[in-house]
């Protein structure tokens, strides 16, 4: 795989005097058609070899390009802000929006790679977290990112003399560390591992580009180049249609066998037992998160459900429950302009709370499959990769000590038209209804039918979705409550000793 | 001060009875106005003595009003993220956007109030503090915000009796620590250093509202009445109306005395002088980000000046100099959905970096004292109170051992014109001038004078202002470079030994 990366390419001071100029006007146009069109976001990735030359071809971009629409990141260390959410929260938070250019030194191949060198990790662990890092790539291509990954190699030889030089000026020995010289012996393992990673994730959407590192004229040129033509591909194709193809009809069952309406609504609980289990599970509620574990977990609760089906009053059942320094609810209404020109998925990962915190979901991102499939809002191909997207997010959540919970309210028809008249009727509780609750309610099946068919598809082992009656208000709070403590206590088990 | 406090208020439980329910309806009436209107955010802080009841307290006003636009803030430990920044940076990143709720306990005088009990700080730099806060808070109210300040007091006989109280339930003891009991043997210093804060930070538009934490039934009712009545208060007054006063013209002054007007636009450098200052200075900023004291500083660099004077070409002089990985450039536009929403500063403290790394501002705060002022987008009192509020601005950034450098590039009329002439014709460059850039030129004067007022008013001692002749490119550049590594020099000099 690197062979054709040793065999010495270098560039003439002659060609480079005469290919620079216009390759930097030409990239220099590039990046303000990106800027002026703000098509889409461009995420470069400068990995390889030690020594072979990655932070100035990062400074050379810089140079050539305009650096006040590049966001160059290396990160290192994990703040303890960072060290408290899923591993690709760090990069979440920094992806570049529409239009402008991120470069990433120091990706998120970095870890896996140096892990599984010094044996932290198992080559079966190395290909699973290779395997993720493809899901988020591809994630980010299908939501128009361009990504461009270059890999800088050098040769054990030329790697020992780059050290070599570097130490002997007295102006570079500070670039020399002992680590460095640590991945030096360690160079069969590291080029073996490199390779296996190479490999699984070079995709057609996001190859690898390797470079040889060695003459840095040749390192620039060939970067430089491929960004160009990487942009210059990308502004000059015209953007397929979106939006435009019909709205695929949703297939009803050819039975009435639906997961949703297998629910036995007329689920009741008395008066005076709701009271009594309010308080208990209230109380053990309250109880659980004084666990000296919890601090080691997270809970992330997300409500979906018909209109009126009371997701605001079960969450104030729960809220009641904590104590306001440890929750935030998040409400979610139409992306703001920030979260626009960024993956969908993004303001939910922004939302991802600390440890031994609640973050309540009113609505989520299953918006995407339930609302935006059934009223045509995004594409059919973007509402059916979504599927695959949240069982990732969820899984990344899950596997950092996040207890997810999801909750389906479900009421018939008839509660739910009775609950509309009532609502426009009381008071304060006004707002609550529009006219989309009129309209959506129109479109009764074919929401039911998205629905069931978002059950099916993302309730997992590790993030179950939770279906309650909820005809009547205190059953259903109650069984979310139950619910709720029930994974929580779960999660303490598992994680407490 | 606390007399009122201490006279053993109780509401009884049929009061309690007979209030509640209304005063549940009008609240939740009343956040519902206020979250449709999205006029202006509400910011609650709960303060006072240890065991008042200041959880209790926000609990309730969290059941009572919907948690789903209530955020509660219990900010304690820095995290490494915070540690880096200005003090208030926690804060800022916090902030209710317009129509929400923020909810603080562990506020802004929590750590004034500690530090000068036990004795870290003396009483002059308590009152330097609180006077940043008086500051600061007043910057909110002008920005719209509601503030309500509430403080819990107890007797020192009550305050022991609740710890005891607490201590004898098992389910409560975890509350009561060493450090309770610590501050409780320390009640009357506690007393005299909070009346003394109260005092000084009761103003007009954000006073301190005493509350008896003794009975809960009191402090629950008297806190909620007063959330409503500020709520209603301010949802009820007619805003009045902004930016139709007319916009006073600029005065001109009586001579031609300008300090614009007397720099020496015909400053130039040689060529060869160029390169080889260019070199020189680049290769010292260089060196100087590399000086082991270099990472307990950060770098804020702001550049104004007339439109085609070379800010762009300057910035890039010095991103040349610096490794990619240890700057960011803000090219400052037109805010953002969620900018628009927050105190006018808000996008800029976002933008504050860590320490070792530069944030180099194209255009800036000074925003607000230039086209804002003179293109009449924001109120007169609006751009006028901007002065003080940049300037506490910068003061926090410097006090944090921040490098404030700010370059104001000046260049003749003629000389604007030759350029804009040229963008023109030129390719790539073509995107550089637009239809405002010849409609701001024909308001030179007005820039002009707006420019000299606002050097005038924020060149202070710690955040001088650089003018720099540019209508010499190279002289520019070289002046900017030389000033940039003159101040971090003496940063590095003072902050190092």
């Amino acid at each position: 795989m690197f062979e054709s990366a040793e065999l010495g390419h270098k560039i003439s001071k002659e060609t480079w005097k005469k290919e620079i100029p216009g390759l930097r006007e030409a990239l220099l146009d590039a990046q303000l058609d990106l800027l002026q069109s703000r098509k889409f976001p461009v995420i470069i990735l400068v990995a390889g070899v030690d020594c072979a030359g990655k932070g100035e071809t990062v400074n050379i971009l810089n140079e050539w390009m305009d650096p006040r629409h590049i966001e160059t990141h290396a990160l290192r260390d994990l703040t303890d802000e960072e060290l408290e959410r899923p591993q690709m929260w760090r990069y979440w938070r920094v992806l570049p929006p529409q239009g402008k250019i991120g470069i990433f030194i120091g990706t998120w191949y970095s870890a896996p790679l140096i892990e599984n060198v010094y044996g932290d990790i198992k080559n079966a662990e190395l290909d699973q977290r290779l395997e993720r890092i493809s899901r988020f790539e591809k994630m980010l291509c299908d939501e128009g990112a361009l990504i461009l990954k270059f890999w800088l190699h050098l040769s054990q030889d030329e790697q020992k003399k780059r050290l070599k030089h570097l130490e002997k000026d007295p102006k570079t020995r500070w670039r020399v560390t002992d680590t460095d010289w640590q991945h030096y012996k360690l160079y069969d393992k590291f080029r073996k591992v490199s390779e296996r990673m190479l490999r699984s994730t070079s995709t057609p959407e996001s190859p690898w580009i390797i470079v040889e590192g060695t003459d840095p004229r040749y390192r620039y040129l060939t970067i430089g180049k491929a960004v160009l033509n990487g942009l210059r591909q990308r502004l000059d194709t015209p953007e397929p249609p979106r939006h435009e193809e019909p709205i695929p009809p949703i297939m009803p069952t050819i039975d009435d066998l639906l997961i949703l309406r297998t629910l036995d609504l007329s689920n009741k609980i008395k008066k005076a037992d709701y009271e009594n289990e309010l308080e208990k599970y209230q109380g053990k509620l309250n109880l659980l998160t004084r666990h000296q574990n919890f601090k080691k977990l997270s809970v992330v609760v997300v409500f979906e459900g018909n209109d009126a089906a009371g997701k605001g009053g079960s969450i104030r059942r729960i809220t009641q429950a904590l104590d306001a320094r440890q929750y935030r609810v998040i409400p979610v209404a139409a992306p703001t302009e920030e979260e626009r020109v960024q993956p969908y998925m993004w303001r939910f990962w922004r939302n991802i709370p600390r440890k031994g915190r609640f973050a309540i979901f009113d609505r989520s991102w299953y918006g995407r499959v339930l609302v935006e499939r059934v009223e045509g809002f995004c594409a059919h191909t973007d509402w059916m990769r979504a599927y695959g997207e949240i069982n990732d997010f969820e899984e990344q959540m899950v596997r950092n000590h996040t207890v997810v919970v999801k909750f389906w309210l479900s009421i018939s028809r008839e509660e739910q038209l009775r609950r509309f008249k009532e609502r426009e009727k009381i008071g304060f509780k006004r707002f609550k209804i529009t006219d989309e609750d009129w309209r959506n309610r129109d479109r009764w099946d074919d929401y039911e039918l998205a629905a069931c068919d978002m059950i099916d598809r993302t309730s997992t082992e590790i993030a179950p979705w939770t279906l309650v009656e909820a005809n009547d208000k205190c059953f259903a709070r109650i069984k979310v409550l139950k619910t709720l403590c029930e994974r929580i206590e779960e999660a303490l088990g598992k994680n407490g000793h």
